[in-house]
């Protein structure tokens, strides 16, 4: 837990420079735009402890596994993001010195994420020996309009003498990944360019034939005149470098423009990419950076007017769910359909920039919400794209059919290495499936089971129904050998959450193929016929789910979270010393696994995914045994239980979830913030307070509200797209009111009374007391 | 499977060279002495596929952990056996061309374990370019006279042809270890000495500073006269090289006898290293090698005395068993309690030449039968040692008290990084106490428990008290999260065989205590002070005694190998497609941790280890049940099948099981053996004979045998010490036979009948037909 930034509504702000905040503050103040990001790394040189991060989407490395004992069954090797080009460099040599702020004497450093228009901004003085002063004011971003292109505005005044500037511009490929398993180099030199103004590099990745093709075009200026040529032109492998000497008067503000672009083999031909990356860099240059950054605040207006969060009375609150709101939309726009979202986006290396369950689990519903119905759907397609590597997955690990979703992937391949968790965390094809019901449900675009839908679901059906296994001492199906989404269990027997996503995914199957032959039953028919589904598989699926165990407490009246649970000692976290916490560092990994303690409930989560099935009683008996055994040391965890904590009326305990999640990085209150944020948790924030305090669940094609004030706010509101309207909701005043910004007209059930809201109208009721 | 060599009752014979055997028999014909061993890698140079391995008795490395993703309380390091010095170097240049079987066309080659005398030859005829033929025999052996020495009588004949043979004899330090994490040397040079006729080579490990001094002499012989003057003397960081020129003419024979002392800062201080080396050298070569090579042959003709066994009828069995003896007589020979035995002893890295629970389960009844009482006792002396780092290790994972003994370790440290097994294997730290138990059962050395026994059975009581927890729901102690030695399950609820070594350390340990009360009150008095033992512990024990929970199913008359197992589906390995077999190069982990199949049968480990609690009727019901499951795909698993299959009359099944684990490195049956011999599991074959086909036990002070003749067999004979007498135990020919070659008279319960066979008498009875 560290809190150094200062708080304020829109703008992530650290003031005075501590270079022990460094690494955390270049994953704080990182930005993105879906195409490329970049860590908050200085443009100039910087000697001191940094963790270099330029990312391209979807460009990714298969780096050779490395385990310490090998397992059959594990992947050949772990798809990692890649450090990409550094576009960013801009040196600066003022007389001989070079400005580096692990040198300098550093003054009035304020660093600021400007999320409300998105862009990053530095401003500091330098002393450099003998006390020449000169101060920077740095501007940066990466375009949401033009997703291929970066520019910076980097203004150097000299305060207190005159002097020359060398500056030395580049493009720099010559990187590598902190995280490499092997300490190699990930890039190969392919082409370079250099010319006055104009610079170009293409490299390639030294296996699957990634290009990329980085281009920069730069502009000086000295007190408003522009800067002609070039000192020196330098070309080495993997490296360009141009030169400038700018004679720099006392007083006088040098302005350095750089317009880079970054264009990849994965969206045109390598034959194109030095003229594509040349033509979009010379419009982004001949448009000037004040244009750039005028239509990016544009768009980042229309992005807040779509998803901004506004909570009264508490600026903590307020800045942490915009800066959720603000790495989500970085992270993943939707306009690609062969991406997905990292767990640590484009703000580190860590965990590779691939593909988890948090996509279907967490970010989805935040996707939801907040865009337009193309892009969660995209998120779905993805999976769909994958679907014949998913059934190869599962070949490999000896089942005969069905697919297998990987726990970890870049293009649909299983890259993790621990078996407790690549071959037995299988709960993740439930959660693939879950994807497709919520988006259906939310949606109504049923046109989606027919188009790729279905064949998704029967593949994880047949996989469930070939993993499973009847015993005849039970008379039931059994599942064994699995881990759940509690990792603080492993290889366990008849994990409730698995066995219960298993089973109704079966029943999901089902009722989408009744539904497909009331709907489109030639569609069905050709599917049926393509999928080879044959009438013995579904009449299983029907013995399955009548006939699987669950385990379960019937004097307590719980679900358990897998067999042999209650022969544990059961010890609420608050008796255990707060020494012992977090367990994951001061525990070995044996004491947490026979422990009772929870990294994330999974019973939970199982209750919060199929609360249209279960009573209320059932969730708050469940909730009062699990969560006090729960450590939340997943960044996954506190928001379910803030939900379900909303939903059942302990109001204290949801506020006390949504704080351990909504600051997690800001605070780094897991002490990785260094590593990169958690991206993927932050749509778990989100969904804290949209689904949380707000209430929001979709219930027969109907939006439902069940709204609460946590005491420590005012009021709070959000904006929610549902089936082509766009609807704010407001909560204070002990008042709720429901805005209708589009001009058809919305059905919603609210605080459980079925209601309209006209084409532009609004309505608003008295806020109920929350459910005790 | 790899069957090559040629059938021999006293030798292991390779006709014929074939590249693709070498690194498999450079495993098989290797030697050792206790104190050193070398795989049978060529003296010459040899281009091909080879793994070099000089190793030195506990002269190991920390080498830095490496694995996939870091589990708090892993090790830092896991303790290697090094590859140390090249002493056996001697490369040859005729005419300018150099000697290497990779290039030349090999004629005539044989390659000969001498077991009987305990040497290592060579022969071969050696092609070189245009013709000419080189004639080569090589005698090679270590000491187990003068543990340090090592002599090398190489003959070169030029068969065809006159030159001139260059000759570089050498010591070579600048070698690395094949499994090396990451991918580092070990060793830094110390000093070189090189003279004419000696040369001396220090190096020292780059962490915990071992020192190891190789000294050679080389005496050179033409035509039988003497070769003088060296042509060069070759000094390098880590390598001292001698070349010799010397007139070759065709037929007559050049000899070249090289001799080395290898002597470590283990034995003696830094300082004195090289005059003692050179004093050691200077000795064997005065002797010379043909007297060396009969002091040799007379160890060995001893060491055979004492535990050869006779099989009659059956070559294969016969030189298979003969191998294991002979092996495991060159690894450890009990003269050092600071050393222990390794799982591939000195013939290789893989598993780090470390001690696991293998020594007390598998090797200690092989060293109480064949060896002087000291020498097994020195086996448990070692862990006694090891009690404070056992102690450690308890507390670094959480234990408030009791001792952890590791799971693999060089110096008491815990050195194994697989959670499943570091943490969770804690079943051997009941084989620890099992260790004492049978030393102290066999031997009736009482006085071992005052000594040192008690304070270790204590601490592992006392780790067992905190291991297991009272649960209410079942009114009894249970114990989650261990892996049982059936390592095809991880992470199980109450593994049968774990939780019942548990309970009985703590009823050993109270029995002990109450000996120990009637025996020397005194002593006892001391350890409890020194323990600081409270009759609140004592007390503890006792209830968990009571109240253990045990898995059993009690409709089949079964122990349970862990909670839950019947839910598995039961099918036994024959019913499997051979396809799938092995199953751990056929299966992915978790497909063979949620089957049935069973690596060892932990349930039946037990049953034998404690065979006098237990009925024959419970030993049949789940030999019945277990074994049609187990795949044996550990080395360690047949022996016990073998045991407990002639305990119940399953002649064929006992016979089965003992060809599997007999020839399991001559016939390379797990495709493994170029990685080094299974010398652990080499116990466990001459246990199959003894305590199987014997059917040796010893109960209540008395030697009892129960022996069968296996119907492949027309004869077997074995010898055993038992209490300061050697019997020799004969069957075959209707009788068994049992003849005291000792003066005292033993007590021996043969076939259920209490005799006595008086000193240096004997005694023949029928042969009993096998139990039905």
């Amino acid at each position: 837990m560290k809190q150094y930034l200062k708080l304020d509504e829109w703008n992530i702000i650290e003031e005075g420079f501590d270079p022990e905040n460094h690494e955390i503050s270049e994953s704080i103040f990182s930005i993105g735009n879906g195409h490329m990001g970049q860590r908050a790394n200085f443009e100039e040189h910087y000697s001191g402890r940094s963790l270099q991060g330029s990312y391209m989407a979807g460009v990714y490395y298969p780096d050779k596994t490395r385990v310490g004992w090998w397992k059959n069954g594990y992947p050949e090797y772990f798809a990692k993001v890649l450090n990409s080009t550094n576009w960013i460099g801009l040196d600066l040599e003022f007389d001989g010195v070079r400005l580096d702020l692990a040198q300098a004497q550093v003054r009035d450093f304020v660093r600021t994420l400007n999320m409300k228009e998105g862009y990053l901004k530095r401003t500091f003085t330098a002393v450099l020996d003998g006390g020449r002063e000169l101060r920077v004011e740095a501007v940066r971003f990466v375009s949401m309009a033009e997703k291929e292109i970066g520019a910076i505005e980097y203004r150097v005044t000299p305060v207190n003498v005159d002097g020359t500037l060398k500056l030395t511009l580049y493009l720099d490929a010559d990187v590598k990944n902190k995280d490499s398993n092997y300490d190699e180099k990930f890039w190969d030199a392919v082409s370079e360019a250099n010319e006055d103004g104009f610079a170009s590099l293409t490299v390639k990745t030294k296996k699957l034939d990634f290009y990329v093709t980085s281009s920069m075009k730069c502009v000086v200026t000295a007190g408003g005149r522009p800067v002609q040529g070039t000192a020196d032109l330098l070309t080495a492998e993997k490296k360009v470098a141009q030169v400038l000497l700018v004679p720099a008067s006392r007083g006088q503000e040098i302005v350095i423009r750089k317009y880079v672009s970054n264009v990849t083999s994965r969206d045109y031909g390598v034959a194109e990419l030095f003229e594509t990356g040349r033509k979009r860099v010379e419009e982004a240059a001949a448009k000037g950076f004040s244009l750039l950054l005028q239509e990016q605040a544009a768009v980042w207006a229309g992005k807040w007017k779509e998803s901004d969060i506004v909570i009264e009375g508490d600026v903590a609150a307020q800045q942490a769910i915009r800066f959720n709101i603000f790495q989500l939309n970085q992270t993943y726009t939707g306009e690609d359909e062969r991406l997905n979202i990292g767990p640590k986006g484009f703000t580190g290396e860590k965990y590779g920039g691939s593909t988890y369950w948090d996509t279907e689990a967490y970010c989805l519903p935040f996707y939801l919400s907040t865009a337009e119905e193309r892009i969660p759907r995209n998120l779905l397609v993805y999976r769909y794209k994958h679907l014949e590597k998913a059934k190869e997955n599962a070949r490999k690990l000896g089942f005969a059919k069905g697919a297998l979703y990987p726990m970890v992937t870049m293009n649909g391949e299983e890259c993790h290495n621990e078996w407790e968790i690549t071959f037995e965390e299988i709960h993740r094809n439930g959660a693939i499936a879950y994807g497709i019901f919520n988006y259906v449900n939310y949606t109504g675009d049923k046109a989606y089971w027919g188009e790729y839908g279905f064949e998704v679901l029967v593949e994880i059906s047949r996989f469930w129904e070939e993993r499973v296994h009847y015993t005849p001492g039970k008379d039931k199906y059994v599942m064994l050998g699995v881990t759940g989404p509690n990792e603080y269990e492993n290889n366990v027997n008849n994990n409730w959450y698995t066995n219960r996503i298993a089973v109704w995914t079966m029943e999901y199957t089902l009722q989408v193929m009744k539904e497909l032959e009331a709907l489109d039953p030639a569609r069905l028919q050709d599917l049926k016929t393509k999928l080879g589904l044959r009438d013995e598989e579904t009449a299983k699926w029907r013995e399955i789910i009548a006939k699987m165990y669950y385990p379960a407490d019937d004097s307590r009246g719980i679900f358990l979270q897998q067999d042999g649970f209650l022969d544990k000692e059961l010890i609420p976290v608050s008796e255990l010393d707060p020494k012992h916490l977090p367990l994951n560092q001061k525990w070995s990994w044996d004491r947490i696994l026979r422990s009772c303690y929870i990294k994330q409930a999974d019973v939970l989560q199982g209750l919060y995914f199929l609360g249209h099935l279960y009573d209320r009683d059932t969730k708050k008996r469940n909730f009062d045994f699990y969560e006090p055994m729960t450590v939340h040391e997943s960044s996954l965890s506190p928001c379910v239980h803030s939900i379900l904590a909303c939903e059942l009326g302990y109001q204290e305990k949801a506020y006390e979830m949504y704080l351990r999640t909504a600051r997690l990085d800001l605070d780094n209150y897991n002490n990785d913030t260094e590593d990169g944020c958690h991206i993927t948790s932050m749509a778990g924030t989100w969904m804290s307070v949209v689904q949380g305090f707000g209430g929001l669940r979709v219930q027969d094609g109907v939006l439902v509200l069940n709204p609460f004030l946590p005491g420590h706010w005012s009021a709070f509101s959000f904006k929610t797209m549902f089936r082509g309207a766009c609807l704010k909701v407001e909560v204070g005043n002990g008042r709720v009111t429901v805005t209708n910004e589009t001009a058809q007209e919305v059905s919603v059930r609210i605080q459980g009374r079925d209601r309209k809201v006209a084409g532009h109208g609004a309505l608003t009721e008295t806020l109920a007391g929350a459910p005790v």
